[in-house]
């Protein structure tokens, strides 16, 4: 067996990202114990029969009080609170990190509050579903994706180095950077698109100049589109509360965008929409 | 065998939507014989070998010549063209109709240059794929779908009924309105999408403060949200050309939800963001 580079994990909130963290891991023989830690004890079982961690508890001190890493993984609004109220319970030299989709606002925070005697390392997974809770689990969920890791001030030592390995390790390309440029990349493909789709919905679920309402017309393409719509309203009224300046200068960037393509449809600018539509295309279909 | 409900059915454009409304009406035995008329005879020779055609043809006479029924399933933009040239070589009492996604340009031109031996019915079957071409047809497109037709003066005799069995026998949900109700439901469900999803591919790939084009960091989310921007350019011209004055209303309306929430954004107004978010979730659950 291989030499594990984490010899006790400890995840905080074993959910779709924490789980999957855990199982790839654990999968690939690098870690040497996990213990979850939650408030629900039905998730906490259903990890523990998955095959997700090893140990389990309801408690932030027994939890955390041996571990070398800490993953927090719960909604971003929470983050900064569970690090000050378990910090103490750490052993000395334990690095924490987070799976948090904002930075800035997270990271500011904890190099505030955090004890000299611990690390940590602002991290952000851009990876994920739909889908929440440790049944959503699934060990190849960051192959191919792209983790970002955003250091500060608390990240001290061997910290980064540990914590970028670990995220290699589930098969995930690890980019270093500023909690600023995060947060404005994260607004424009992920936090942006979440704004339009709520938005989208909203607008023809509004309209009422029908008898029956018109999203029963909608067929396959609507609802992909709008799948997103579908995410928790908590967690993204957080996300927008915590990376507020970056959505709002998004959302201003896109309404420009989308005036533009109105005025050519108004004066039937056909050649100027053919080349914005084809610009699109192009750039869209260099995705995948 | 069934008796056929229509004994010789002409298509002209045999791609997904005509092939796909070919086979699922040959498998449940309503067709006597399908004749697919194209310009590619590549796309036809296939057709015939998948089963979707039983006949083809190059040229519009040989093809429309002996048709009951003549479905037109084609871009927007030809309909009314190919329905000026063909309409002389078909016989006395034959029933046109098409698939257009919109409806108010194509029925007005229609109902000025239709010979009055002739009827047609319009029609936009509501489902579709961003796949293209006769290999992409499949029998069960149509089922559960809501298929629209927009009758008008040119709807003569038993048209509209013969028309109506023909999609219902395809597992459609058949509803009649008039044209411009049509057009300002697809240019919400539909039209309004597409323009949303192009702005926002445009506005992403169009932030050029980074090294790397962010594009690059978009999961899963962003490519299913942005999918549809792969849709064909010319097609999306066309639509927004034949339903300018509804698509214009429709992001107008969009913006000033989008505005909306940007002021709520910026306002810190948790509880206005959240009831916005779960409105948008309850719609969106809805549609399963």
């Amino acid at each position: 067996m291989k030499k594990p580079i984490i010899q006790k994990l400890a995840i905080i909130g074993v959910g779709l990202m924490g789980g999957s963290l855990a199982l790839s891991l654990k999968n690939g023989g690098y870690v040497g114990e996990v213990i979850g830690i939650g408030r629900g004890i039905e998730n906490l079982r259903n990890a523990f029969n998955l095959g997700i961690i090893d140990k389990y508890t309801q408690n932030l001190k027994d939890g955390v009080i041996d571990a070398d890493v800490i993953v927090v993984a719960i909604p971003v609004e929470s983050i900064v609170d569970i690090i000050d109220k378990a910090q103490t319970f750490m052993k000395d030299g334990a690095i924490i990190t987070d799976v948090g989709s904002v930075k800035g606002e997270i990271v500011k925070n904890v190099d505030k509050i955090l004890d000299s005697r611990l690390a940590f390392v602002g991290g952000h997974p851009v990876a994920g579903t739909e889908k929440s809770g440790a049944d959503a689990a699934f060990s190849t969920l960051y192959k191919g994706s792209k983790c970002i890791l955003t250091p500060s001030k608390s990240t001290k030592g061997e910290a980064l180095e540990k914590i970028k390995l670990m995220w290699e390790k589930t098969g995930a390309e690890v980019i270093v950077m500023s909690t600023e440029d995060h947060d404005k990349i994260l607004a424009a493909i992920s936090h942006l698109p979440h704004m339009i789709a709520y938005s989208l919905v909203n607008t023809v679920d509004g309209i009422d100049d029908f008898d029956e309402s018109i999203i029963n017309y909608s067929a396959g393409g609507f609802k992909d589109f709008t799948r997103i719509a579908s995410s928790s309203p908590e967690m993204w009224r957080d996300i927008c509360s915590m990376n507020k300046t970056a959505i709002v200068d998004m959302i201003d960037r896109y309404m420009k965008e989308l005036s533009q393509l109105k005025t050519l449809i108004e004066e039937d600018s056909h050649n100027e929409i053919l080349d914005l539509f084809s610009k699109s295309k192009k750039a869209r279909d260099s995705l995948g």
